[in-house]
């Protein structure tokens, strides 16, 4: 897909902070004038779908600074430097929720904000939950829900739940993971 | 949900720029201590699910200079200064793949990356096309796919589709839109 292509020109870098960085990309476009992409670098991160053996799925509450506002979600974390994706997935798992689990299975992996961040989401999902030792990042306050697949849906439907990668993660169970 | 707030105690803006301003926060947490939040803010965005008569799935291929390459995507794009996002929606089908609808379905909001970023993206379907006029912006370059909903569920398992709206979209096809 050549033709497509936007050559960099010059990268500049406007911020280096603690989970993401903005640069500027001057780029030649396609037909050869130039324009300028604001680009926000993420380490990426992992996801999990955990849901109990009675079927209930184990999802999070937590404030966001960027909405102003606690939303629910799967268990979510973003990736350490050099860390394997499963790994941060299981590690997040538990320090958000208190559950572990030795068997995750990936789902997918996707894009977030592909017109302005390359934060990259690794989903997986896991029917194989233990009691294990929940530790939450210093800065870090979390609410932990357990609700059944009808309820999460009914969630979606009334905009309660409304965070892409859970709404992803629901529509896959709901398609692929429906009996218990 | 308050013992999960966190009250800004200061708030530094870092970049104010063409799509997203980049925001430092400082925050008091729930127990007191403080933090620094990394905020985006994103003027939110619509999508569209876009299905043929013949139950083909109109798709875009746009290179995101974020990842460094091309991704196959439904239309989308932001949402301009007090524009309603359906009219958006409309606008956005009809400049990046030359059809036009007058009835869009809306399917949900929700937030890409919530842990950064407040954009909320407005997800539509549509069955009612007709030929229109194409027409992007000018650093906006664009290919356009016409594919059938089997071989789009096969590029998600296969990766080729990556990008979190689109799956969230495609799955949402399977399970709701599939007769023709």
């Amino acid at each position: 897909m050549d033709h497509l292509n936007e050559k960099t020109i010059k990268t500049t870098e406007i911020y280096k902070g603690k989970i993401i960085d903005l640069q500027l990309e001057e780029v030649e476009l396609p037909d050869g004038r130039t324009s300028i992409r604001e680009v926000i670098k993420h380490p990426g991160a992992v996801a999990v779908l955990p849901i109990k053996e009675d079927g209930k799925l184990v999802l999070v509450r937590q404030y966001r600074k960027a909405l102003q506002k606690s939303i629910i979600e799967i268990p979510a974390g973003k990736l350490e430097e050099n860390e394997e994706p499963k790994l941060a997935a299981m590690r997040e798992l538990e320090e958000e929720t208190g559950y572990k689990t030795n068997s995750l299975t990936f789902i997918g992996s996707f894009y977030t904000s592909p017109g302005f961040a390359d934060e990259l989401i690794h989903l997986y999902v896991t029917r194989d939950l233990e009691v294990g030792q929940s530790q939450t990042d210093e800065d870090e306050f979390i609410d932990v829900l357990e609700i059944d697949l009808q309820e999460a849906e009914k969630l979606i439907e009334e905009q309660k739940i409304h965070d892409a990668k859970t709404m992803y993660a629901i529509q896959y169970a709901r398609l692929y993971e429906k009996k218990g």
